[in-house]
């Protein structure tokens, strides 16, 4: 849908209601000063806007609504949802989770609610009703910010009964359950669908040293299915009564980046736009955070997404919460804009003066005034902001290779007991990821279910779970020329988590030419050496493994390195299969960034991929296309400065002014640039 | 009030129920073997004097009494309260507790009631009120021991209640509450009192790796409140109930350090002495007991006290349970009398046959007679109590130098979320502490609403938590001449842990003279170098500061030291303040030692205190000062012996009767002495 | 009791109820390729057996044991009572167990019921039943397996009742239980049996970081009998059940090693065999692994024994489920035949496809057929076993040496609190078995009530409680001639865990000729050094002893060797006693293997005892005797080959075939031999 906005949006959340009156309009004075254009309101506001079950004070709110509207800034309108009020907890009890010990929670902290209430199903609704209702012709309403940062699980009863239902539908019988749980395993059969219960520490999981270990992994992974689903669910009902009221204006909730309880790939479809939250820690690769951005944005299939919480300063809630840097906060922001974000937002405009976020860093800091760092960082990024105008919004980044992500993969694969603990899916993931950032080649991360038309080269690290249909489309890829890469553990189980027999890597066996026999284990102080014997130009030397390694039977692929030592010495470590017009690479062990980066070139130069830059270390390029022109950003996340060379397209710079020179330009300590097309 | 012993108490916790009557007689003549002329008894026999609701038993407390009168034994009488009876647990189960997980509690273990139990808080006081009766007349009585260590919580339902009742006292209305609270956010707006829950596992704390992690610090900052007082209740009741009977024996309760949940300031106005029991650790730091003394005297402003339990050998809780060093146990016990004890008395006289505290040592062995290493030791000291007589009974510790210790600014730092996991209260206090000791300059611990006057010198570090009138007192405090010291994050927030607005340090803003703009959290492997630029005499080169730092801009204060690197190199570490007729010194990091030291010399020079003896490394001087006279104690800590110079206002050696000679005096490894004044 | 098999046992778990029918009929072939004469089938079968209360299914078991009978195959037959049914969780809640935390626990897991549920007790020996009368008659059927591997604790309301009863038995009185609890610590004086409830972390128990830690040993300690007794109850129930269907079948279960919660040698009079899991690390010594071999050996007082479960390949519980290298499988089978196995089976004959243990290894790998490497090994040591014949079934191994290990002595070090978090029974006793085995000196393990008459030379180390009854015997075993050696902490307490008074160590004071004063504590990085004085040929030079050290008095005792440093240098560290004709040491640290493989030689070659072989490093050599002859062992546990030299009395190796040459034999890396006499 179109978007309501013309500007890159700047602000954040914004909780008026937790100052008097005269606050607000000193607020006011310095959002100006700060070139803020948007404020997110009301996101835990339920107990103030209604203080009981049949009364209603919207009162503040009007008054707050007219003075953003007077001042002419935008609203993200927050449905106050993600925090239930004490009164509602009091009276409706089952609107309370009963947490993973099974043990039922009493009113507290936020995110609080049971996905599954009937209360909650009720209540939520009507308060975005009542909100929609009541500001749906606010002229500054630009967003819904339904509830807030969705996430947690609830064990309750009638998340049974409902978890139960879920299951009638998607299995239909009994029989059906019984086989693709592999009940008759440890006596588990189930004649009444009463007979199951949630899987907690109550039940399946009983290892306290590690929750995630489950006595029945297909139980468990549908339990995390039908939990993401319900509190989707959740989120549907308030996005169908505010589509009612406001069909023009967005639907939103805001995302957390990797957060394992929620498939976000199954709720993107759901959400007009994607906005997400990025605190990265102190010290955090920047490629981490670049992943965090495509991740967000390949929820969507490149769609452009809001950085809709950062913190100007610093975070409370870490163990050690760092400032940022002098100039890092407006770094991380471009490297947003950069990777396709339309805003850069705060938490939160105002610091608050009690409760567990007091030490959270906001725009306007305890002193009140601009006179901060702080507060001077964030008006210079404000105008960067607005010099920007509406050239960038909506601007997507074309990609030619592609990273897959798969929730469902995540979860399985930790909840599978053994080969070894060490198994880190992300971890992995980023890893591959990173070989295509370090080399300024564009990047997309996707899902198994996306659309794969654009991509030459597409990466899927420890695709552990592949159902009969991703390996056809697998197959489909490389068949059509496509280069396609999966590791260790690739293949193993179909989509219950249920092994597909026959041969690892199962489905995959085809595609990849191999068969892979057994699995060894390495302890984290070991490693396993190979040696690339049959190079492409890219691929040499010698390498190491970790966590675990293969023994790999060719099956018309070639061995590209083996094994120098360990059981498996001397048989394959990394093979290429040539399938239809394309390629087919297992890598059989945890391999490290160097071959990664080698792989990465040569499969690049294999498929005709380019890179948008020079590799460089710490530089970081990317490129935002629209019909309204292309731009290249050019960020240096160095500590010092580094000089850059660009090729003559690109001439001017949207954040200094200046224009490029013919020998290139220098970027100072922590410096980011955005040149349009000459 | 007069205390009723004419001598240092020597003997200890003892527990004859446990043995046959036989045993008794024996114990009779080993303890006239060692000098123990005090028994404290009945504190866990509860079980043993009412055996039902209904019943007592008291002919074998009676036969007891007599036969440690007819020794001439003094009692220290347990009101046997600190454990309830098994028949309680089971027909009055409103007494055992429900945990910081929400579990309701069954019978076990000790220190096992709820304080707000209408049964405990009949049963408790009944108990009393029969003991003081019964022996009110015996002639050997001299000390009540209510319940023991009192501690721990309860989240019960009739705490909740009583929570509500001791809110509503406490802020008169729910608009109050929720605006001290801060209850806009993360709606948490209460309408109804009954909306209230306790803060534990269920409700605001919710990370298991972190209990201490709340979502409302002015919450869980009350509960703690409400639960220390409501123990206190609980000692007040039986408190009550023995005065009635017996108003000349003096009440008291036993301490324990700095043990968290109890406000020990709170509760020292309602003992007539204080009482503690202290087990260090092998390898304790004796500045760290010397903290301990010093903290329990100021409880009562400098009020004399009794060491009521430690351990003449070993204990059996620790994870690794070393035994004292020969000497060690008598060196320790003359630490305690140099502090200010009129007291050594152990836990326990007679090792017990079984249950969990068999391994924790005592006066008699398992072994069963005086022929062991530990039972010498102890004869031995009780040898060197005897000839103190009552000369240092009562009497006092001069100190001009005081350091601040307040329970509820620690509360407060712990419960708040960020900026750093590493704040540590306790020791970034003891390190100041520890200045002063290390120079043997005597020093006060006192708290925020103890009178001052007697001090030339002020400590408060990490002083986070500060209400107008504690600011008001130090204002008044500097501007009568004092010096004054506080450090990073002073004077963040007020008693509710509100931040106080409009600029750091809030309230101390003015007679510290700066503003503090913000705080940057260092790594644990990380720290920031500092240099002295504007030295006092014994200040000078070049400090480091670890956990955070802050940028400190001056209002008046003089820059003392500045940053040589980090985010805020060139501004102030370190200020000076001239306010009034004294000066306010500010340190905006965690300095180690050798800052502390040198910043400790400066101020004793410049204030005109001084020390009792040459700073020589292990070797502590105390005195103590009544109208009987001065006595200057000499402790080597060392495992060598030193040679000690006094001036020669010294003679006689109370421990060793020997005479200081002209040229100074050899004090072996672990030997104390105790001179006169000539 | 006679076994009914003639050759050793080879197969292991095999659960096709998994798997479709045609499965089964491969699974066949397969057996037959790998030799395999043995399955063990329906050990989590019940929920497929028994769908509900009155509704039995055994068609497919019908079906199983008849292809079983055709293809000649041995049944192991499980009577499927390790794992409750959904409905019957459902439908009699009571089967469940509350758990150590007091939560009442749901549906789920395997080995999740309540061992003193009368509904469990009536089912479970019921469906026993139903399947003795149904295949009583196969000619198969050569083993009842009950259950599988028993354990866990309970602590619902029904054990609470079934433990008061138990403690009635046990005592007779309250007044005899309030005495051997020393009830009168902490108030703890019990008037009502009713007043007793289970220890566990709500009530005597209660640190998380140390579960074990309880207020009250004795009560803890008879809480461990009580259940271990109430498990075997259970097994009790249907090894009755199945005797009366078949008297000549044997009975058993299988066992973990030195499982902590159950009392193996109460349990072994009602196994007609015994039979256990083994599942080494990589990397375990081979050592403890014989350890483990020689405890269930000892548990019939050496009566052969079978290993039940072992994976061929790998596991998947561990945190790095490594492979066993090319021939380890083999090696560690021999190794349990040498130590008495008359079988080596696997967990299991075919991986299953979900569920938590589908990365275990099995026999029969996910791909389905033979052409692996593992399945290979399996096919070799079939080979092997079935050239065995019958030669080895029911011989036993012949030792003088004997190590005691008790697991109620294990249990008191572990609930007392103190002197040391590092004392460990388990690697103090195998340290000094290892002293036996590095000798390749034959040893048994045995228990306090074993006969003792075979041994020479006997070692208890850690005896920290001793009975009147177990000190006769040892005074009796000395007194014959024995050499007898135990440890610090020796003879402490008795068997309620109450201290031995009147001096350490207690009973065993006289045969000792030693009193212990008192134990001081080493922190984990250090150590006490001492040096023998007094040497038997064997001992020499400077030991270092950790965790604790002792001060030993010597009454009669010789001192052996004396501490250099510490609190007690100068005092013995070693101590030896002529007592009657024989010889009683105590050693008063935890010493290290260099001073216990000292100490072994010398009392062997004091005692007359031989060892089978010569010290050679990763060398070990065992004997099994019987009427059909002696069998030599010779296992080589190096990663390289070595020569081993036999005496002339030994010829064919049974495992190659091969004759030993004069001057001797080579065995490859992690190669065995078994020599029969010539």
């Amino acid at each position: 849908m179109k978007m309501p906005w013309q500007s890159m949006l700047y602000g954040g959340d914004y909780n008026p209601e937790q100052w008097p009156r005269e606050v607000w309009d000193e607020d006011m004075r310095l959002f100006d000063l700060a070139h803020i254009n948007t404020a997110t309101v009301g996101v835990f506001a339920w107990s103030r806007l209604q203080p009981a079950e049949d009364q209603w004070e919207f009162g503040w709110m009007d008054d707050l609504m007219s003075l953003l509207e007077r001042r002419g800034k935008q609203v993200c309108l927050g449905t106050a949802t993600a925090a239930v009020p004490p009164w509602m907890a009091r009276q409706y009890p089952d609107v309370l989770r009963v947490d993973f010990e099974g043990r039922q929670r009493q009113f507290g902290m936020r995110h609080n609610f049971c996905p599954n209430s009937p209360s909650y199903r009720t209540f939520a609704p009507a308060i975005a009703g009542k909100l929609a209702q009541r500001y749906k012709d606010h002229p500054g309403l630009v967003l819904w910010h339904v509830s807030n940062e969705y996430g947690g699980e609830c064990y309750c009863p009638r998340c049974a009964a409902a978890f139960r239902r879920w299951l009638q539908q998607r299995y239909g019988s009994l029989a059906r359950l019984n086989e693709v749980w592999n009940t008759s395993f440890w006596s588990h059969v189930f004649y009444d669908w009463d007979e199951i219960v949630p899987p907690n520490m109550l039940s399946e999981h009983g290892n306290p040293h590690n929750p995630d270990q489950t006595a029945f992994q297909g139980l468990s992974l549908d339990y995390r299915r039908f939990m993401s689903d319900s509190l989707l669910e959740c989120y549907k009902l308030e996005r169908d009564v505010l589509k009612e009221h406001t069909p023009d204006i967005p639907v939103t909730t805001n995302f957390m980046e990797v957060y394992k309880p929620l498939d976000y790939f199954r709720w993107a479809p759901h959400l007009d736009i994607i906005t997400w939250d990025s605190y990265p820690r102190a010290g955090t690769d920047p490629a981490d955070t670049a992943f965090n951005h495509d991740l967000m944005r390949g929820l969507k299939d490149g769609q452009s997404f809001l950085l809709l919480e950062q913190t100007p300063s610093q975070t409370n809630w870490q163990a050690y919460n760092a400032l940022k840097p002098p100039g890092g906060m407006i770094l991380q922001s471009l490297q947003a804009v950069a990777h396709g974000s339309d805003a850069a937002m705060f938490f939160q405009l105002r610091r608050s003066q009690a409760g567990c976020e007091k030490f959270h860093g906001a725009v306007i800091d305890h002193v009140g005034h601009e006179n901060t760092r702080v507060f001077a960082e964030c008006q210079k990024l404000g105008q960067q902001l607005a010099g920007f105008g509406d050239a960038l919004l909506g601007s997507e980044l074309p990609a030619e290779a592609g990273v897959v992500f798969d929730w469902e993969n995540w979860w399985a694969l930790d909840y599978s007991s053994g080969p070894s603990n060490d198994i880190d899916y992300v971890t992995e993931v980023r890893r591959y990821h990173k070989g295509f950032y370090d080399h300024n080649i564009p990047v997309a991360v996707t899902s198994v279910d996306a659309d794969w038309s654009q991509y030459k080269v597409l990466v899927a690290p420890l695709l552990y779970m592949v159902s009969a249909a991703t390996a056809a489309k697998i197959r489909q890829f490389v068949a059509d020329g496509g280069i396609f890469l999966t590791t260790y553990l690739g293949g193993v189980v179909d989509e219950h988590d249920r092994v597909t027999l026959k041969g690892y890597p199962g489905e995959l066996r085809d595609v990849l030419g191999i068969w892979v026999e057994e699995l060894n284990v390495l302890l984290p102080e070991d490693e396993v050496i190979f040696t690339v014997n049959n190079p492409s130009p890219a691929l040499q030397g010698c390498h190491s493994g970790r966590i675990v390694y293969e023994r790999v039977h060719s099956e018309g692929a070639e061995p590209v390195a083996a094994y120098n030592n360990g059981m498996f010495a001397g048989t394959p470590a990394v093979t290429r299969h040539a399938f239809g017009q394309g390629q087919a690479w297992y890598v059989a062990t945890s391999v490290q960034p160097a071959f990664v980066n080698q792989w990465v070139r040569d499969a690049a130069a294999t498929a005709g991929v380019e890179a948008l830059g020079p590799k460089q270390p710490g530089v970081e390029c990317t490129l935002r296309r629209s019909d309204k022109g292309a731009f290249l950003f050019v960020l240096n996340h160095n500590e010092f400065p580094v000089r850059v060379a660009l090729d003559s397209g690109w001439s001017q710079d949207l954040v200094s002014g200046k224009t490029v020179e013919a020998e290139g330009f220098t970027l100072q300590a922590r410096q980011a640039a955005v040149f349009s097309h000459r």
